[in-house]
């Protein structure tokens, strides 16, 4: 439940410069998102846009102050996602390595769900605060914004937007119900992969089942998770008769940050852009000591290994299961690395604290890519065609990496019960079968031959929203149905009920005029 | 049955050029289609590449030479399907008009049926004249074409590909069973109006089920009359196995000759590409005479009134009354006319054989547009922006204009009891009243604002399927699933089966339970 006025709204900033062109609130998505989402801004400020940006006062990612927009505050306890994300998947990868019971893991994930519950209940206090604030909201009033751009892995910019009856636009992979797809376009689960199911389009019938179950499941959880609080939200202020999840779905735009040379294909809606890879651009040239190092590798080539920004740490006996495999190759191994030094380190492999990834991931040397598996690095190997060992984590991580095996771009590995051999004899194997590069180039290939950058795309439509207050032509309106008004059941019911009608009435006259016959020749008879 | 053997085949033409650039084989639907296909040739032809046409000798449309494309000419007897077309809307608007019996109206929809059937029929024979002509076939292989570009409204060309096993694109809006759509992505009927039917995306209860049921009586009238030719031609060429229709699925890209400006928004598919008014362009100056005309009309402007190709001549009675309404307005009126002239017609209305439609609906003084709601027309009128008073004879004209007026930018009247009076208040209404041209020109640049032009989309998507011949990655192979495995029926079954079965067993344990903790009483009490 949010209720109102028991947290203490201070603003710290609020400044919306008057800038010609059109005027922007974001209301962005934490963490690695927030990398997306900058993206957008930093190319709406370019093309003359005014773009204002709501945080959180404890935001990780999103700064305070920048040339590209302005901030609007709210001050609000009880933050740090990052903190725990981070020291999560230390503890998983701990737990998973010592084989601990499968109460300890199951105690795991229901502190993640907590964890989730708890940042959408903060997410849905700061716009109470908002919505309260009197100043604030006369402010943003006049300042007459053209669109709320969101990231509806949270609710805020949506229930905002709705509040200040304002075109919406997201930059969107999951909504808070999960995969965004899902939220407003068909899919059939019989060819549709949900999401973190690890599964094809190609699906033999205990895969349909097991796609039918994860759905069912997880869709419970995502209601039981984040319903509560968008609810009374969406209550609040609007009335009990409103759904919440109906105020995503009415969404003008939908800016999707996949492709179908990423996502398997399915059916899609026309207020649906892809973007896929929007955020990959061609390689600049490296620093001059990094460039050395990887010119140095001759014929080989270079090795990168980045498993993102949530890993703090990886356990001792882990990496130096990971240095010894990386030791033994030709290759040089540049790898991103936060911790104690592997005793196992070869000459080969230099440990960074941070790596211009797209750069090197553009380099012609550039042979593999060890990689977790979040969103913008298998897009960034994608964009660049170079083939991926997975060591997926947490989240969409296995799912992202399970898309790109099936396209025989990429081997995944399970971190929990890798071993140097096993590590080695998958780095060797994409290494030197050529069917790993060749297929990722081909998705490069096929990913690149586009009409209009993804870039440009997004911010085309996103214009279009401004120049034309809106984009209600390309939006159904068939979320507002009931499910069996949505899917016919009513009109099959109501069929089949005129046909049995129809049917029986021809009965009931046949029997009638069949009595009426025969008493007729009863009575001759008499 | 498309019999093999029984008709000479006269190879008339078959030069194919070796020019530079890609080589696309062409099999067009005759007809008004062909104006969208001659656009696309042409456009293709500019871009170096070379086509190549499949016609029928005596084409009503298809001329044999071309600067842009060479011919494949099959001798075929029992074409002029022009004559029977025209004829039949002339029978049809007099039949109308006279109001004859409900029977008589009835045998012209059955002597339709039956001419669609026999055009199906008599594609099926030419695919088997040129599949079986081993030169021809030989010449066609050698040639390697990069694709076949069809208008699945017949399946030659669709089986060709096959035949070839060559990348497959449409130029398309209806298949052999009706609009597109249906034939690949999800189309819930209760959103989704069935074309034709006359409704909008937003239906009451008994809309949807009139939508249900003319959905179902189509399907089924479309295979009965077009399924019995193609199942056994393709049953001849690829075996008893193959579905008909999983040909057209299996297509690589459906370029879509709609957007949603004149499409209601629906789910969609990857390998869908909307091109929309891709033959529209901005106006060119007018003949001098025609432009002293239409410049002498004032403040007051013009209305240009076209019927189509295929009225070859109104009734008398009918031309009178238009001709009549229209001598009451202080607008000039251009009017594209075969046939006598009638009897009232006013100063200053001019009869013309044939008008640069484009180039009028695109003059400034242009305030409206009597048309009878082919695809062309009213896409031409979006683009221009200009509403229209709609006259619709036959085939989806009734339902072109009924988009049209949900979106309030047209007025439509029956043409069979249409008077002088009805004509002029609605030809009055739509002049006068600001809503119709303001709701157009609304159409108009909405249709207009993309980012690339409708013709480069199609043209660059054709490219792309040269360049990775093909676009496997954009399309479902859903089609290939019997419907109880599409729909999860299946797994549905299978999971209450289950959960039937843990009850049933859990019933079961229970009881044996009771029963012997009752059969231990029993014994204890005794």
């Amino acid at each position: 439940m949010c209720l109102p006025g028991i947290f203490i709204v201070t603003l710290l900033t609020l400044s919306i410069p008057a800038v010609h062109g059109g005027k922007v609130l974001v209301y962005p998505q934490d963490g690695s998102h927030w990398i997306n989402m900058k993206v957008i801004i930093e190319a709406l400020h370019s093309r003359g846009h005014s773009v204002s940006v709501v945080r959180p006062s404890d935001s990780w990612y999103i700064k305070e102050t920048s040339p590209h927009y302005s901030s609007i505050t709210i001050d609000i306890p009880g933050g740090a996602d990052e903190e725990f994300f981070s020291s999560f998947v230390s503890r998983q990868i701990q737990i998973q390595r010592e084989g601990k019971s499968a109460w300890t893991r199951f105690s795991l994930d229901m502190e993640l769900k907590d964890r989730f519950s708890e940042m959408h209940r903060r997410v849905c206090e700061m716009v109470i605060q908002m919505l309260e604030n009197k100043q604030l909201m006369q402010s943003i009033r006049e300042t007459k914004y053209d669109l709320v751009l969101t990231d509806p892995a949270n609710g805020g910019g949506v229930v905002l937007a709705h509040y200040l009856n304002v075109p919406l636009v997201f930059n969107v992979r999951w909504t808070i119900h999960g995969e965004a797809h899902f939220a407003i376009a068909p899919s059939p689960l019989s060819y549709v992969p949900f999401p973190v199911a690890e599964l094809t389009d190609n699906m033999s019938f205990f895969q349909r089942v097991r796609n039918f179950l994860v759905y069912v499941i997880r869709q419970h959880l995502y209601k039981q998770t984040v319903g509560p609080h968008y609810s009374a939200l969406v209550s609040r202020y609007f009335g009990p008769e409103v759904d919440y999840f109906s105020l995503f779905q009415a969404a003008d735009l939908w800016l999707m940050r996949v492709d179908f040379v990423f996502e398997f294909p399915r059916p899609t809606m026309p207020n649906v852009i892809y973007m896929g890879g929007f955020q990959c651009k061609p390689a600049k040239a490296l620093p001059q000591d990094l460039e050395e190092f990887v010119h140095s590798s001759g014929e080989h080539g270079v090795i990168i290994m980045s498993l993102g920004t949530l890993v703090a740490q990886l356990p001792r006996d882990l990496t130096d299961e990971l240095a010894a495999a990386f030791a033994q190759l030709p290759q040089k191994v540049i790898w991103r690395h936060k911790g104690d030094r592997p005793t196992t380190l070869g000459n080969n492999t230099l440990l960074v604290d941070w790596m211009p990834q797209n750069d090197l991931l553009g380099h012609p040397k550039t042979r593999l890519f060890v990689a977790h598996g979040g969103t913008n690095g298998v897009q960034e190997a994608i964009y660049h065609g170079v083939p991926i060992v997975g060591l997926p984590l947490i989240f969409d991580q296995p799912d992202n990496l399970h898309k790109m095996k099936a396209r025989g771009a990429a081997k995944i590995l399970d971190i929990f019960t890798i071993s140097r051999d096993i590590f080695l004899q998958a780095l060797q194997e994409v290494l030197n079968e050529p069917s790993y590069r060749m297929n990722m180039q081909r998705l490069s290939r096929l990913h690149r031959d586009v009409p209009m950058e993804p870039l440009d795309t997004a911010l085309f439509w996103i214009e279009f929203v401004m120049r034309h207050k809106g984009a209600a032509h390309l939006r159904t309106e068939s979320y507002r149905m009931p499910w069996y008004s949505y899917h016919s059941v009513d009109v099959m019911v109501f069929l089949l009920a005129v046909v049995l009608l129809i049917m029986l009435t021809t009965v009931a006259i046949i029997r009638c005029l069949c009595f009426r016959m025969c008493s007729r020749q009863k009575i001759k008879h008499e």
